[in-house]
């Protein structure tokens, strides 16, 4: 694996997973009162575009981190409407 | 411009700009104890990395992109330490 993947996947992995924590709060109070609904979509049509984008390009480092945080980021919203 | 910058530039758009509720309401607010420090430091580090990455590989979304998320995250941090 060349410098830039190693270099693109240490990115990928320190965004992704700065993600978790307001999964996990969300999940715990069941609350999501404080995130906004139009970002949540804006963010989760965006990293959609994005995994689209590494896809075409065939940068695994793009795809990995865009198919987890849209993951993460469907979740958070998929909470929000339930508990709203 | 071609149909992959295209996109990349309307992700880079999307994702961008749906971190700028956040930054306002942390202006106003004058708080961001609900935002984790850690969380901070992990996805400012991250993104830092992505535009790295973005520069190596010259590719203007990633760098649009991260430039101004990191601009953006590094302001919420500035005011998270400011307002503690």
């Amino acid at each position: 694996m060349d410098f830039v993947t190693v270099l693109g996947f240490a990115a990928a992995l320190l965004t992704t997973f700065s993600f978790l924590p307001q999964m996990i709060k969300t999940w715990q109070s069941k609350s999501a009162k404080d995130v906004s609904f139009i970002m949540l979509i804006f963010f989760n049509t965006g990293i959609f575009l994005w995994l689209i984008y590494g896809i075409i390009l065939q940068q695994l480092p793009v795809i990995f981190a865009n198919a987890t945080t849209l993951v993460f980021n469907m979740i958070i919203l998929w909470l929000k409407i339930k508990y709203k």
